[in-house]
């Protein structure tokens, strides 16, 4: 990826998205991957990994609140949260508007991801890493939950990469069977797993795994409009009861206590219990 | 746009979806367009009109599925149905694929995208063009309404370009008076209004020209994978009650009344009614 006008996204080697850059904003290697932030002239700021788009200003609020709002909401009484990856401080900032969280740790294995995002994406981590909740670690996410107490966690969030490079280790047997240990009674876990009509192994194989450590396993899709190819799925593990047995009023009850009904721009209590309602096409990844 | 190995889509001037191509196989300058048909190495065959994506044979399906069977099902007795544009012939064939409906009329202007179409991308239209129920007309749409009878049509479904060029027209007053004077005591229309997290100005505009002649309007959402940007919209207008005021099971009912249950790989009883919430930042550019 040269720094030229336009920028070509790398994720499929025959078809992606391109942005045309106002501005060039930041550049590094670090140990783990290649960072860039740019400016594009549609999207605000963007920031790429490995030539992978992650977030831009314009639409990460899609990204964010399905992946914050529908486990804390679901699980209905979250107050300690583990957050894996998420470098650019946006799934940390919406799990503190939470009142409820009492504790966010958050473990991102890269600490140049989260010194250029603080940098040159202010607006996404916002106020959320001087908050007293907060605890942000540099380190690596598998071990941190290998060493994290049994139950100590209510809700795992998991903001990874795609399942290549440095984010293979969190789609492994390994990864699950901790989560599920460091998981409260009632714990859940979600990961981002990609664009089912592009990626859909990830979805089916991710899946299969997380079917080996928890009884409930399943899917919601949220339609984020930079991470091309319809719908992405955001897979989910449970250790007590299914992620989507609630109603539209029951979520709308524990959304205005946690603080954050009316505050959204693409969640709200419908598309949250809508979300789960797979296509045909996606559901075909899920094990029987 | 040149016979090059990518083919950049020129919707939008800064940010777009790209396709490497794997074999040309016909390009033509109609009297009202340029169309470009080519292999592409990710989605299979893909139409292009004056550079922006049409159809692809990987997920035609989503756009088809959701633009047909929500008003058919949704009206629950559309026996008369009026096609506006989609020479592929595939909103044609998914409307056949209604035992329920008796005639359907689709009215194209550009005779050249059906002769393409039908010669390139046989599959999309199927068997739908020797249907002794299908009249396919090569004609100007706002022509033939502004000719036909009061309520000779229960459903109309306009699958034109984007309101630029050729399509234009569809996005009027003068189309839609003469869309509700066709429809019957129950009618029904819908029409593509983009993408509106690039485009929010097209469902806005369209939904306060179609408010002007009907009761209700509205709009529901589908993630249509090369309609890059999140969801994309269709919105409706209807002459007697909401198009959203249906349970998944009497939906369902529909469905397998019409045949078409369990034949879809993105429509679902529950897909279909949960497409009518819409995210807040798509909900804020409708009327109140």
């Amino acid at each position: 990826m040269a720094l030229d006008a336009w920028v070509n996204e790398s994720l499929y080697p025959a078809w992606g998205q391109r942005f045309r850059v106002k501005r060039w904003l930041a550049r590094a290697e670090s140990a783990f991957q290649d960072i860039a932030i740019f400016e594009s002239e549609t999207h605000g700021r963007v920031l790429m990994l490995d030539g992978v788009v992650q977030i831009t200003e314009a639409d990460e609020f899609v990204y964010q609140e399905m992946i914050v709002h529908v486990p804390l909401l679901a699980h209905g009484a979250a107050e300690r949260v583990l957050i894996i990856g998420a470098g650019d401080g946006g799934v940390l900032h919406r799990v503190l508007a939470h009142r409820t969280v009492s504790r966010a740790v958050m473990v991102e294995i890269d600490g140049e991801v989260i010194r250029l995002a603080r940098a040159f994406l202010p607006d996404i981590g916002g106020t959320a890493w001087e908050d007293p909740r907060a605890e942000v670690i540099v380190g690596d996410g598998i071990a941190y939950v290998r060493e994290a107490p049994d139950a100590s966690f209510d809700v795992m969030i998991v903001d990874s990469t795609d399942p290549i490079g440095v984010g293979e280790v969190l789609f492994t047997d390994a990864f699950y069977a901790e989560a599920a240990r460091v998981l409260s009674a009632h714990g859940v876990v979600v990961n981002q797993c990609g664009v089912p009509f592009m990626q859909g192994e990830e979805l089916a194989e991710t899946s299969r795994r997380r079917q080996r450590f928890f009884p409930h396993v399943g899917a919601y899709v949220a339609a984020v409009p930079t991470y091309v190819g319809g719908f992405m799925t955001l897979g989910w593990a449970a250790k007590e009861s299914p992620l989507a047995a609630h109603t539209p009023a029951e979520i709308r009850a524990r959304a205005e206590a946690a603080g954050i009904l009316g505050k959204t721009r693409y969640w709200t209590p419908e598309i949250h219990t809508g979300a789960f309602h797979l296509p045909p096409y996606i559901a075909a990844l899920l094990p029987p």
